[in-house]
């Protein structure tokens, strides 16, 4: 089995943990004996930008060609350039254009992770979010009027179409049904966004109908990231709309102890285009260049990559081995509470899985 | 002193906890001398709806008049009403007519309240959210096409003007002055809703550079949130939009125990119209009619009013009642882990001011 696998470490400690979650997905392919094929590309990172003025070469479709799939750092570094331009430059371009149009999040507790809830225990928090990664708030339509008076104002639309609602609706209610509790909980906020949001709501109401085996409720966004902290318990499958969906990717692994290690899938689920994988933490300017990154995020990530490439012991391994290494005060970095630096870590994740 | 409130009551435990703020309001006139004349209002809930098909009055504003202050419990009960024409039709209304284009909204850990975040006392957590009340998120211009089609979609504009950005971050900023601490800390997601938040944080740098006597920092709401749960003490004074704000108005008393005892003041600052206090929670139809709901957040709202009307020592009064009576597990309502009903709790409340 052979693997093309584009690299784009990005900006900060993108370009830390990702040598490690590369050491990591090589000790899985000797292991596992396949093949992993890289390319590194050097765009996608803001000291591009500051040569070229853009993030990527107007090809970069064809530089990065047909991969099997993404492999991501971190993009951003708002001393040389706004994050909204390197961000829509790049990682927010490749959703869009290789619609991705799912963004899978894992929220999980597990041992070693101080939890700052209290009484939580690994198993207590264990669920998806499943986030909407392509239309909603993030939209490109809007603008400023008054420039530079009094009357200024600016505008900005969110756009939910049947289709874009529709297919992560879908996901959803799909993954949970393979789920021992089979709940959908739905991100909403329609008593206040009363456009979009009781469209989203509606469509809630009519996927569910197509699914008498799952359970659903849903929650007002706001009261829904209060039980996130009161009663994470309770969920199982949550789905929100693109922004929505960003909060709770963050709230959640936060309950759970950390945003360091917490991976995302960017997912076409129809193998249209590839998908692509990165953790849930930024490039972090504050602790850049100084070997303190976790790189957890970056290697579970690695996993969920390897897991949708079929290579399902391999995946099952590397969780393993993050587990066993979260144990270890040693082996965990010091965001944990632990006293390993980035390749310290990364390099004990390698060797338990050859 | 006296002063004309209008009373409207709500759906749901509304209904229930306003008895109690009354209650504690009398009680609290009698002692500091000033006499409170009521006008209770029987709309602004879904019975009226049922009956009339519409949340209010045509001529509601004349109805109301010019009270000091409206004193208000929570609006929606969805079998009936969906809470989008609730909301809409009621407080949304007031909060968009009256001008109360701040809602003040404080997250405090008090003694007696049991903490979900581990190791966290009361101290740790002592902060403003301050929320724009009027625009953002919450507009009216949108609308749905291709209805009923594959093509089907919804779109809404956010909006955000000079003036409705600056006044707030205004307040903020005015607020951060009187305390302590002196920090100013913004919601944004410029990187990833690249039209307004942008211009959000152009306009919190402008308005910072007039405060040099303030600091502030700014975070996106994903990792925002992530902070509320993993670094609550490190917020004074947050500023964030009507959506943003909601949120973290939820979340910050989540954080500090319960979203029950919160309460919030809907500002007009210039006074030219009525301000709205009402407390942070809805009226939860799952408990509503059992006489379990925690009156405190009412209660508390009854505290800012009268803050806010200038009967400073009498606020100060209520808000040691409410301490002594969170300590005390037979005062307490059952959310609290007490045995109170609410009732019980609010008399206790009401008994020590007398
Ligand atoms: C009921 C709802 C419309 C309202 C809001 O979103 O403003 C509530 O959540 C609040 O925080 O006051
Ligand atoms: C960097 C930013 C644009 C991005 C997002 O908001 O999608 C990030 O927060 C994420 O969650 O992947």
């Amino acid at each position: 089995r052979i693997y093309d696998i584009a690299v784009i470490a990005g900006d900060g400690i993108g370009k830390e943990v990702m040598p490690e979650g590369i050491r990591v997905l090589e000790a899985s392919a000797r292991r596992h004996g396949f093949t992993l094929r890289q390319k590194w590309h050097d765009f996608a990172h803001c000291d591009y930008y500051a040569r070229r003025g853009r993030m990527m070469p107007e090809n970069w479709k064809e530089e990065i060609g047909k991969p099997a799939a993404i492999f991501f750092g971190a993009v951003g570094w708002p001393d040389i350039v706004p994050d909204h331009i390197s961000l829509w430059g790049s990682l927010l371009q490749f959703r869009r254009e290789y619609d991705q149009y799912v963004n899978l999040r894992p929220v999980k507790l597990m041992e070693g992770v101080p939890c700052p809830l209290a009484g939580r225990k690994p198993g207590d928090i264990d669920f998806w979010v499943i986030r909407e990664n392509t239309e909603g708030e993030y939209s490109a339509i809007g603008g400023r009027m008054f420039e530079g008076t009094e009357r200024e104002m600016v505008m900005q639309e969110t756009v939910m179409t049947r289709k874009g609602v529709d297919r992560i609706l879908k996901f959803a209610f799909d993954l949970a049904r393979t789920r021992p509790r089979k709940l959908v909980t739905s991100a909403t906020k329609s008593n206040g966004i009363a456009i979009t949001m009781p469209y989203w709501d509606e469509r809630v109401a009519e996927m569910a109908s197509s699914y008498p085996d799952v359970s659903w409720n849903k929650f007002h966004i706001d009261i829904l990231t209060a039980n996130f902290v009161l009663k994470p318990q309770i969920f199982d499958v949550v789905v929100g709309s693109n922004l929505f969906g960003d909060i709770l990717s963050d709230l959640g692994p936060a309950c759970a102890g950390t945003i360091g290690i917490a991976p995302s899938g960017n997912i076409n689920p129809e193998g249209e285009h590839p998908s692509l994988f990165e953790p849930v933490h930024g490039s972090a300017p504050d602790i850049a260049g100084q070997n303190l990154a976790n790189p957890i995020g970056q290697i579970w990530s690695a996993a969920m990559m390897l897991d949708h490439l079929g290579e399902k012991q391999a995946a099952a391994d590397i969780m393993r081995a993050i587990e066993m290494v979260l144990k270890e005060p040693s082996l965990r970095t010091r965001d944990l509470g632990g006293s390993a630096d980035t390749q310290t870590c990364g390099k004990a994740i390698a060797v338990l899985l050859s």
